[in-house]
C-alpha cells in the first residue's frame, strides 16, 4: 500500500477497502501522510463520493482512532439524538430529559455554535456552575446514574475526525456527504449509544435548504449506520423559521424550562415529541407511536422530565436558581419590534435571523469569541398567523440602543408580512428508517 | 479573493479567471497559501479540467513566475521542439543542428529521463566536456551566435512549475491534461521560442498508448497554444518500437553523429525530417513541405547539419573525438540475442525494454542514482523484418555476464517472433495544427 495509490485509486472513483482507509488514516495522524496528500484525498472524496460501507469503514476508523465509551447490557436502551442545526433550536435541553424520565440512557455529545446556527452548550452554559466539560468517566457515570447527561466532545474522542475537519474548512471540502456522516457520526458513536436518532432540519434556516437536499443527507447517514450495524432512524423537520419563540442562549434556556413544565411553544412541543417517541421506540421502552405518547405525556405532566433536567444540571455542577426563583437577567435595552401594516406574517429568512444573532455576540464568528448569554429574538408571531399594524412581532434582547436600531432596520428585511393569508409550514416532512 | 473560495470554485467545475489563478498561485510562492490548498485545488482541476484559455492563463502564470528569455525580430526564426518522450528518441540532437543549418534559431531547453524514457540531457553528457547547465545568458547568446543550444532548466525558470510539480507527484494529480500542458508548456516558452513543434509519441513505448489518447493532449496543448498566441503544431508519430537502431545514451549519440553524417536508420529519417520540415515552415523559412525537404537534403548532404551540430558541442564545451576520431568506449560486455525461431518480428514491449535499460543503469529510479552511458540494446530487426533461426536480434551492451544473462532472458518475452508477416508501424499517424 503507498499514499499516492490510495489518492489516485479513490480519484479515479474506485471504492477504497477498510484496510486501505485504515493505513491512510493512521500515518496521518503519524505525521507521515502529509496534510497534502489529506487534503487531495478529501477533494478526491468530495468529487468522487464513498458508498455507505466505506463510509462506514471511514467513520469506524475515525471512531476508533480515540476514546469511545462502552455501556453495559441492554445495549439498546442507549440512544442519542443529532441534530444538523438550525435557529432556535433548543430540542436537545428539553429531549434529552425527557426521554430520560421514561428510562432512555442519553449519552449526548454535543457541540457549540456553527455558522448560523446555536450550540447546545453554548446554551447550557449560560446555567451558572453548568460543566460542559466532563471527564470521559463523569460523563459514562451521568449516564449510568442520571440518566442523560448533556457535554462536550472531549480531547480524546474522534482526534482523526478533529485533524480531518481543520484541513477540509481551508480546502472547500466540509459540503461532502461521505466526510459530513463520517464527522457527525465518528463523534456520535464515540460516547456509546447504540441508537440514534436524526433530526435533519430542511428549509431557509438549515443547513440543507429542500426537502431533496434533506432527503439524501439523511438517507446517507441511515445507509451508513446500517451498513455499522446501528439502529437509526431519521426526521425531517421544518427550518423555515425559528423553531419555539425564541433565539438567543439565555432566552433559549428560560424558553426549554418553561417546555419541561409544560409551556411548550406547539412546534416546539411537536418536533420534540416526534423525536422523542422515535428514541423510545428505539430503546424498545415503547411498541409503537401511542404507547410512546402515553408515556412521554404521564412523564411530562407529572414532573418527571423537569425532575430529570433539575437532577442533570446538578450533576454538572449546575444551579437553576435564576431559571426557578427570579427573573433571568436581563440584556440592557428591550425593544419592540412592530408590524407597519395588517396582514398575516408570511416568512422569515431565517439563516439571516441566525446570522443577526451572531452579529448581536449571541454566536461566535471566530473560535475566541466570547459569547453574550443575554441578547436574542423572542419571536411573538409565527408563519400563517395574522398580525396588525402597530402589533409587536420580535422582542429584541440587545446590548445597546444602536445594536437594537441595528437590528430593527434589518428585520424590517427578514420579516415578510403580506396580505394573503400563508399556511404553517408542515413540521415533520418525511420520517426515514 | 481567497483561497477557499477559489478551491470551491474549482471543485464546482466553475471556470477560473487570469487573477484567481495568478492570486492563488503568487500567494503559494509565498508560502501563504498552503501546500494542502494547493494539492485540494489541483485534484479539483485534474477532475474538473480547465479549458484552453484557463490553462493558458495558468502556462503564462508559471512561465512568468521566473526568469524568461526574450529575443528580437524576426520573432518567427524562433522555433522549438517538445516531445511527449519514448525509447530510443535521439531526435532533439539531430533535428536542432540541422534546422539551425538551415537558418532556424532553436532555444532549446531540455529534461532529463523520465520513467521509462530517456533524456536528451542524459545522453548530450556522455560526450566530454558538455555542459548541460548553461546560464541564461550562455544559453541566449548561444541560439544568436551557433543558432541552437540544448542544455537544461535553470533553477531561475519557472519556479512555480517546480513547486507544483514536486506536490503533484505526491499526491497523484500528474496525469492531468491541463497540469501536464501547463507545465511543458511553461518551460518551454520561457527559453523564448515564438513558435513550438509538438512530437507528441504515440504506442506502447510511450506516455499515451493509444491515437485516442495522444489526440486529446496533443489536440489540447495546440488548444492552448492558440489562447495564448502562439504558433504550434503537433505531429503524432509512432512509438510501438525503440526509433531507429539504438537505445541507452552513449550508443544513441553515436547514432545521432552517424545520422547527421547522413546515416540515418529510415524511421528515425522520417520522423526527423517531417518534424523538421514543420519547423522550417513556423520558422517562415519555407513555403512548403516539398521546399522544405530539398533545403534540409541539401543541408544534410553538405555537412552543414553535422557542422552545426560540432559548433553547439564545441559551444557547450564538448569534445567530439571519440565520436569522430575513434571507437567510442564500449560497455565491457556485448552479447549477440538471437532469434530462436524464423519468422517475422512482430511486435516490441517498448515499455518494458525502456525499463529494462533503466534497469540495467541507463536510466535512474531516483533523482540521485548515477547513469552509466555505456549500457544499452542495439536492433538490428525492426517490427514487418524477416528472421530466421540464429539470426541477431539485438546487441546487448552491459556491464557484466549476470547482467547480460538477466537481459537476455527478459528480452525473450519483450521481443514477439511469429510465422505472419507483420507491417511495419505508420511512422506519421497525425498532423495536427
Amino acid at each position: 500500500m503507498n499514499p499516492v495509490e490510495i489518492i489516485a485509486k479513490k480519484r479515479d472513483g474506485k471504492k477504497l477497502t477498510r484496510d486501505e482507509i485504515s493505513y491512510f488514516i493512521s500515518l496521518f495522524l503519524k505525521g507521515d501522510i502529509k496534510d497534502y496528500q489529506m487534503s487531495a484525498l478529501l477533494m478526491a472524496i468530495f468529487l468522487k463520493g464513498m458508498d455507505y460501507e466505506e463510509t462506514g469503514w471511514l467513520t469506524e476508523i475515525m471512531l476508533y482512532s480515540g476514546e469511545t465509551i462502552s455501556f453495559g447490557e441492554p445495549r439498546n436502551l442507549y440512544v442519542d439524538k443529532h441534530s444538523t442545526g438550525g435557529v432556535g433550536d433548543k430540542v436537545s435541553l428539553i429531549l434529552a430529559p425527557w426521554v430520560a424520565a421514561c428510562g432512555v440512557k442519553v449519552p449526548m455529545l454535543s457541540g457549540r455554535g456553527l455558522g448560523h446556527t446555536g450550540g447546545t452548550l453554548d446554551k447550557l452554559e449560560t446555567i451558572p456552575g453548568y460543566r460542559t466539560n466532563l471527564s470521559l468517566n463523569e460523563f459514562m457515570s451521568g449516564v449510568e446514574n442520571v440518566g442523560c447527561v448533556i457535554s462536550g466532545q472531549t480531547p480524546e474522542i474522534a482526534p482523526a475526525d478533529k485533524a480531518i475537519y481543520a484541513l477540509r474548512d481551508v480546502t472547500s471540502t466540509v459540503e461532502s456527504i461521505p466526510l459530513i456522516c463520517g464527522s457527525i457520526l465518528s463523534k456520535k458513536f464515540a460516547a456509546g449509544p447504540n441508537g440514534l436518532v436524526f433530526d435533519v432540519k430542511c428549509g431557509n434556516g438549515a443547513f440543507m435548504k429542500t426537502v431533496e437536499t434533506a432527503t439524501e443527507l439523511a438517507i446517507n447517514l441511515i445507509g451508513v449506520c446500517k451498513a455499522m450495524g446501528r439502529d437509526v432512524c431519521a426526521l425531517l423537520t421544518d427550518m423555515n423559521q425559528p423553531l419555539g419563540y425564541t433565539a438567543g442562549n439565555i432566552l433559549e434556556v428560560k424558553e426549554s424550562v418553561d417546555a419541561l413544565k409544560g409551556n411548550f411553544a406547539p412546534d416546539l412541543y411537536r418536533v420534540t415529541i416526534e423525536l422523542a417517541v422515535e428514541m423510545l421506540i428505539l430503546a424498545g421502552i415503547s411498541k409503537n407511536r401511542e404507547t410512546a405518547v402515553s408515556l412521554l405525556e404521564t412523564k411530562l405532566g407529572d414532573g418527571s422530565a423537569w425532575r430529570k433536567f433539575e437532577d442533570m444540571v446538578a450533576y454538572q455542577g449546575g444551579n437553576l436558581g435564576i431559571f426557578e426563583y427570579s427573573e433571568i437577567p436581563k440584556a440592557p435595552v428591550i425593544r419592540q419590534f412592530k408590524s407597519e401594516i395588517d396582514g398575516f406574517l408570511q416568512g422569515f429568512e431565517t439563516e439571516a435571523i441566525g446570522r443577526l444573532i451572531v452579529d448581536m455576540g449571541g454566536g461566535r464568528k471566530t473560535k475566541d469569541d466570547i459569547i453574550d448569554p443575554l441578547v436574542g429574538l423572542i419571536f411573538h408571531k409565527k408563519i400563517g398567523d395574522t398580525v396588525k399594524a402597530g402589533e409587536m412581532l420580535v422582542e429584541i434582547h440587545s446590548r445597546n440602543n444602536t445594536q437594537a436600531d441595528d437590528v430593527a432596520l434589518r428585520l424590517i428585511k427578514f420579516i415578510k408580512i403580506g396580505l394573503d393569508k400563508v399556511e404553517a409550514p408542515t413540521l415533520i416532512k418525511k420520517r426515514l428508517s
